[in-house]
């Protein structure tokens, strides 16, 4: 067959098979809020604790982050070409997370209730696969990417369920499970993929990227500002914390934007920061208040992070993607290192670093929620903190293992596109790609 | 007068017009909530039963769809060009539809009483004026779109009266009062305005339409897995019901996603469709989600009505509208038959199928708020499924009709656009609009 | 150095500045919800009444606002090339103004208390800003306009002080506080920049400005209509006022949308207005129901205000601006006069008409938060009008004070940007944007 008819058929099959699947174990949650875990059911303790019953959660956030998806995040940089696919990766991944995720928490009696908070969960999921793919793109056909979805989703939900469900980590933003992971799992998955003399040529391409995506830039970095802080909300605690993960995320989005502009026109010949380079800082102000968002950042705290996060991100961009691309081969096409990797990690020592401080003095009523072990007796401040710690090189080690092991998947040689002489329409538009990033 | 001056004096006086029907009429409610529907009014069954007075309807929801506007939805059809015009429709639809509807639902001793629900029932309205829009597209002059608007106003809500609140047909998410009825309104507005020589070439014209819209299309689509599900919701009960309504759009959403993956590149040359594409199909995944979306349809049921309707909506484009213009004469601009007619259609036949299914057991308290009258022991399930059935031919016969009908005023003489050889850019104007679509 | 390392180097600096001034003083509320405002601080009155602790507002409308920040509304006028410099004041203006106001309202034993209500108040005061800056883009370096920020959010804070605690005006939705003061406030700072010989020329640049920047003027256009009803209800008191606000706000849009079709086409040769003229009209309308939105301006009555704003603002455009840059030496480069100005004139004129019409009979218990000073009797409503009317000519004044302290300021020599010949790109960065407008 023709390999514009490869991808029809492996949607078509996923697709029968997702339906499939959802017709045997996916019903809505039996109690009368879908979204609200039943008590007999095996959730994890966040999602008890927060109660995801509450209307507002419900009419607000799912749609929001649902349709938002990151999509717009990626605009800016991948470029209109690759929406299509981003749309069709992100229809599969929700579908496929719903799944998997479900197997994991939400299973009893051989069915899996879904509702609110599977959706939102299974968001987080692709927001990771989106993350993923940003490392790879223009140098995978789709076939690879609807792969590395459903390798990704099957791993990351791993990677979650160990750090928030049997260890108790407090990552509501998702610093390490969705921002690290994401960008480490694809981060290994471009370094397998190697191709020495293709790579090369590219890695050289990318240096003359025009200005002419400005435009998606500028909407993706609004919705950001936007959609994000309630994105960040809508898995925090519902009474007190949420607000405070709101207004953290806020102030720090706004010292990151900042950074931006004392830091590029030193590293650049430019006066003002190009606009993909404001959203990169923007993307990075949220990956650092990831983990640390609903604990007691304080305002000030929160301008320095942002402010850190987006110096790191410029930084990154200018030293150490070339390191990575010279001695380890790894070619980041969007540079998602700078912008979800290192801040993710950034997040995490910060949320250590406030664990640490935490005292139920300051967080009063709140830390039952933040840190529900704690406030329970059966864990000291010093344990979460290590926990927290720790759960980072977990985190890498799982991304890398996972990324080596997806693309070592996708080098068979079965997936790889042919050289594609009868249709070179096809290689135009991952080569146009590749360009726009 | 020069025709430019035509619709700026139709304009005046549909203005003044609007003003003093509001200064006699319109009113806000009395009691405390506007959009709570005092008791001593003959509201609508639904207006009563849902009770519109929460916060959270009112601050969320009006804003998004009365901005929202199906607007977006339409820039990766119908081009920049027309968007001008279009919100001129919305701004005049949307006044003229709260005095007209509140003529049938909100009038009491001489006074119409609006509040939030008028708003949002407005907006159904205008919703499927724009529908109809897209199916005369290029072919109409603003004159002639505003007086379609007026007139299919009058229809569209006499149709809705017919159906909710006489027949008792539950519709919450329109997929009968809206995406049918606009689509074979406009479609047989469009058989009416039929021109033998001009439509012959603008339907080759069609053929070779560019990509360059494709950032509107993006756009839109990302507004509609944003912004519609909570368009849905706004409409349904507000217990429990809306989270099914919630979360079956988006299933279903989903699933039409994949669908035009699977189908485009068996029925074009092309690898991944386009995005003009994948958004008809998400459109069609929420048309036929309008009425069975607050029922049982279970998540993989949403599954499969989704998909469904994205493998209908490319085959439509395929087959069904050449043949519809070579035969009927239909000239379906933008191809609404596909997007909101056949959808929509498919959506009211699973209803009343869900209909038939609905027992008191499955739906509990939701049985009071979705079948109102079954649950009051007035209707038996097959009364009810037989209502919702014959809700479809004879929407199907009130579009055809109210179609010939305003297609007929609109033919009148001093109505058409005279060869415009003083004015040449406005002819300009509609045939760039045309072959953007 | 470099002149763009001055713009650098600046940024730093006020960075710093506001984190130590965060670290020193802003704490977040004590109390359980941010945006509460503790009985024991000296908030404003409405923020007492209101009592922000509602959890719909702080999921809602925070992130809206604060996203959105006006600057979609701008794009359509300002381009793609100023977007990154707007973001840059946005970021800084908002952390300073939750500083300055903090100092005004929320000082409490040496320590500010911040909350989502404080974010609110920012966003307005950077709204203004952002609606200053719109006069003088083109004839300001970066380095100036963060300058022009400092300055004007302190005596935004000032003027805002004024009228809404001291004297006790009814300014809900900012008519008076944000948009005249805005555009006067840019219109005086342009005034005192005056250069006979540049500013001639870009005055006849701007007439041939071409359709490029539609796609901005649309994505804003529906932004307004989306989010500006829930920007306005963010500040209007929450129980049954909100809803009037809001409602009022949607038909004063409309009715402005209308307007402009109808005089477009008789001051100009085009048939159909521009998306930006249509982008003008909306703000215009929105500007005019500032400080009547939450009052029983009834549905016709906004209907009439909206449409009033719409006419007087193409008017302006095509009458006024020549004028005032003729005789006046005011260089207004966005028209923010015709878009802010007027309208916001003609919203208060309103404000004070409909405060003489109050009656406790009308209003009902809205009356206590509409007019907290009347409903507790300390105050006739003659007197609350006469009051909503003299802060007219006090905020005209201020503005205009205000405006030319901070164009002397802007003026000194060293901030002046060099003639720049070593950096054409800079200059051709502005004149673009110039051109753009």
């Amino acid at each position: 067959a023709a390999p514009r008819l490869r991808l029809s058929g492996l949607c078509f099959l996923l697709q029968i098979l997702n339906i499939l699947l959802f017709a045997v174990f996916v019903r809505y949650s039996p109690e009368s809020g879908p979204g609200r875990c039943p008590p007999q059911l095996n959730c994890s303790r966040r999602n008890q604790d927060s109660g995801f019953q509450q209307p507002r959660f419900q009419d607000v956030h799912i749609q929001v982050l649902l349709g938002f998806g990151l999509l717009v995040a990626f605009l800016g940089r991948y470029g209109p070409g690759s929406v299509a696919i981003s749309i069709l990766i992100i229809a599969f991944a929700i579908q496929w997370a719903i799944l998997i995720q479900g197997f994991f928490y939400f299973f009893l009696n051989g069915k899996i209730y879904v509702g609110a908070q599977s959706m939102v969960s299974a968001d987080f999921c692709t927001a990771a696969v989106l993350i993923s793919t940003g490392a790879v793109l223009g140098r995978v056909n789709p076939v690879q990417m609807l792969l590395l979805a459903l390798l990704e989703v099957l791993l990351c939900t791993l990677n979650e369920y160990i750090l928030l469900s049997l260890m108790g980590v407090s990552d509501s933003g998702r610093s390490l499970t969705v921002h690290t992971f994401g960008a480490y799992f694809g981060m290994m998955v471009s370094r397998i993929l190697h191709q020495p003399h293709t790579d090369k040529r590219k890695g050289e391409e990318q240096q003359d990227t025009g200005h002419q995506l400005d435009v998606f830039a500028v909407v993706g970095t609004i919705y950001l500002w936007i959609f994000w802080p309630s994105f960040i909300s809508a898995t925090t605690v519902h009474n007190n914390a949420e607000n405070w993960a709101v207004l953290n995320t806020c102030f720090s989005l706004v010292a990151s934007a900042v950074a931006t502009f004392i830091l590029c026109p030193v590293l650049y010949e430019e006066s003002t920061p190009r606009m993909v380079q404001v959203q990169d800082a923007t993307l990075a102000g949220m990956a650092v208040m990831g983990m640390a968002g609903e604990m007691l950042v304080t305002p000030f705290g929160a301008l320095i992070a942002g402010f850190l996060a987006g110096l790191l991100c410029p930084l990154g961009f200018r030293f150490f993607t070339p390191v990575l691309h010279a001695r380890m081969k790894i070619l980041d096409t969007c540079g998602v290192h700078n912008v979800h990797g290192l801040p993710g990690i950034l997040g995490a020592l910060l949320g250590t670093l406030l664990t640490l401080l935490a005292t139920a003095d300051a967080y009063g009523d709140r830390l039952e929620l933040v840190f529900p072990l704690v406030a329970q007796g059966s864990r000291t401040v010093t344990d979460q903190a290590f926990i927290q710690l720790s759960a980072l090189p977990l985190t890498l080690l799982l991304a890398t293992l996972g990324g080596c092991l997806t693309g070592a998947v996708l080098k068979t040689k079965g997936l790889r596109s042919p050289p594609d002489t009868r249709n070179p329409e096809n290689t135009v538009l991952w080569e146009v790609k590749l360009g726009n990033c």
